[in-house]
């Protein structure tokens, strides 16, 4: 009789996105002529660049012609790709990485939901709270969560609180973990570490034998010098951390789906078999077993980012989406917002006038500024009393739903 | 410490693929004067068809515009192309499905692979032999295999012997199995099931409480009306049996990645905790949290295999590898082999003369006539003695390599 995964069954319904959309759906009907501005979801509005479509158009032509059709590719993605990935994103500051370190996919959820696959279930797994649900409900799924607590957070899993009053900034964890969860720039809040804040993390894990898996997928809308774009700017790096990157935000591949993992063949784990085991290795394994790759199509638009035309023109997007972000965070400054986020990151995370309960202050918002925002309590106790917004939406919307809210008497 | 999971490090390295790779780059530097033709590797050769081309180069013009953009979708498909797949796979033969039911996916081999997430370690799997390496190296990596044996195949894993002396129809395994994993037509063999054959395992599941993971990759080759194209052709199969379905082979998508998974509302697997649990929901679950959907691009090219240019250009390229199959076989038989498949699969099984071991006679086809096919015990023990050779080389090429076969002095 096939029994299923008992830990699984533990993880319940995926509930903030769902919950925000039954929301908005009830407003609207009851609400026709409501003119609703979404700021809720991290979803890029602006289509994909020039560079990016003259490469897919090329791609597809080649695709039709028999001599110069590609069927299966590598699992671990066209040279031609990985090369540029490893010029333009690392050499270019001073990482040294080879092209088989550099693992081509589908996407940065997926790859990090993968991963789990290479830990064994005793792995204590610590996540800043609040996060980005999928670490967390990929290890309930694996078994390493433990069982549910009545706070929403599970009893095996250490939660690291980032909130206004330690800037955002996690503390190391008091008991022993072994792999750690680090995105930054962060989302959901928009703040990001400055070098010697990552360095203390780095350290930490090469005194510990702790993991790292750091996912950059907002390092494109860096812009202040103190801030890495990648961990193995940080000494020490390549020994304990896997970086995740995606071209999703870059350059706005969220309907393409194309990411990157990086895993230094100098990354290892402990097996009580064999001692360390090279982490490089077993994801290469895990890859060249469980998926087959990106679209050619897709890897040719990939490249194409990095073409001088498709690096202008993507910057100009994220130019675009950064002055959003701008426009959001003085307008809410304005009125008195503390607000957060939004310098190195197209995410905006405020505190709700007198620390209003997230959900709270989401429902008045979209009641009566007829903005959707997403309440910070849906990515983990600490963000109670925060609210998310987006910068991807357009710069027209943007600024008419920051005059609803500079006009709002909330 | 980061702990790695030791079941996945008892893994071997893959071999079958590189090591036939290093002994054709070893003949090859050896002679470079000779003229390899490659029967080796299942990879298709002919460019994708136009109506799938032109519905490419749409599609990017459609992400290339701000009205037209589409940024994520649905993990689980869009609706246009999931309404498509069942209306033509599946309502046209009478079995009735929700769009619901139907997980589009970047293919095949990511969803055998991954599907194994939703099941407990301490579930029975059953494999025929010789099998596609996939069920069995994603069955150890997540620590369901037992131990390797001497004979290379695993202590926990029910092998289900297909040879030319069971006609390549599995028996029913003698001790109690969880999950049975069936691929027709056959990866590697070529060979079918007949409905009565077939009908059989679904009983047999539905009897015993176990769930059929079915590999239909290949049911676009079927030529013979006795042959099911969907396991849920069979009476019960929807209460049983997964579904695993391919654009790679159908439709040349080896180089684009789409194929999609069906998982009835009905399958159920046994919970400790509680009771009868819903695959669907469970697999809904996976996809949304380790997954991001397929590119729109490709989710348009897959529809466009569906209408009335898409599915006549996609045909001609299956009856022309179909003609290859048939010049295989009639050519191997014609010179006294005894030849199996090829009739409703683009794959032949052929047993070598003397039963000479296939690592033998492989290195004899290499070095003798200069053909490259896949030694058979690279598939497992019960393929020893036997060759797969594919039709997805040109037609010139293929009747070349039966020349040589028919003038060669074996």
């Amino acid at each position: 009789m096939a029994l299923v995964n008992e830990q699984f069954l533990s993880l319940p319904g995926s509930y903030l996105f769902s919950e925000i959309n039954r929301k908005v759906v009830e407003y609207k009907s009851l609400h026709t002529e409501a003119s609703l501005i979404r700021m809720g979801i991290g979803d890029v509005t602006k289509p994909l660049v020039k560079a990016v479509t003259d490469a897919m158009h090329q791609a597809v032509n080649e695709m039709a012609a028999a001599e110069t059709f590609r069927g299966y590719g590598p699992e671990q993605g066209y040279r031609f790709l990985t090369e540029k990935i490893i010029e333009h994103e690392f050499a270019s500051k001073g990482i040294n990485l080879s092209p088989d370190e550099v693992f081509v996919s589908d996407g940065c959820k997926s790859d990090m939901g993968n991963i789990g696959g290479l830990f064994s279930r005793d792995n204590v797994i610590a996540v800043t709270d609040p996060v980005y649900p999928v670490y967390v409900d990929t290890n309930v799924m694996e078994g390493r969560a433990g069982n549910l607590l009545e706070s929403g957070q599970w009893s095996n899993i250490v939660y690291l609180p980032c909130t206004a009053d330690n800037g955002f900034v996690p503390s190391l964890p008091e008991k022993p973990v072994d792999i750690i969860y680090l995105c930054f720039p962060n989302n959901p809040t928009g703040t990001t570490l400055t070098r010697t804040q990552l360095k203390k993390w780095v350290d930490f894990a090469l005194n510990t034998g702790a993991l790292i898996l750091f996912d950059a997928a907002y390092e494109a809308f860096i812009s202040e010098e103190d801030v890495p774009h990648s961990i193995y700017e940080i000494e020490g790096a390549t020994q304990c951390a896997i970086e995740f990157r995606s071209f999703s935000k870059t350059a706005g591949f969220t309907g393409v789906r194309c990411g990157y993992t990086v895993v230094p063949k100098t990354v290892t784990a402990f097996s009580k078999t064999t001692g360390n085991a090279v982490l490089n290795g077993m994801w290469n394994r895990r890859q060249t077993t469980k998926f087959n790759g990106v679209s050619y199509i897709t890897q040719r638009a990939a490249e194409a980012v990095y073409s001088s035309e498709g690096r202008k023109q993507c910057m100009e997007n994220i130019a675009y989406y950064m002055e959003n972000a701008s426009i959001i965070r003085e307008a809410l400054k304005g009125i008195g917002f503390e607000v957060f986020g939004g310098i190195n990151a197209p995410y905006i995370w405020f505190r709700t006038p007198g620390k209003e309960d997230s959900w709270h202050f989401f429902n008045r918002m979209l009641t009566e500024i007829n903005v959707i925002g997403t309440p910070g309590v849906g990515f983990g106790p600490s963000g109670e009393g925060y609210i998310r917004l987006t910068a991807f939406g357009s710069k027209e919307d943007t600024q008419t739903a920051m005059k609803r809210f500079q006009s709002w008497n909330y």
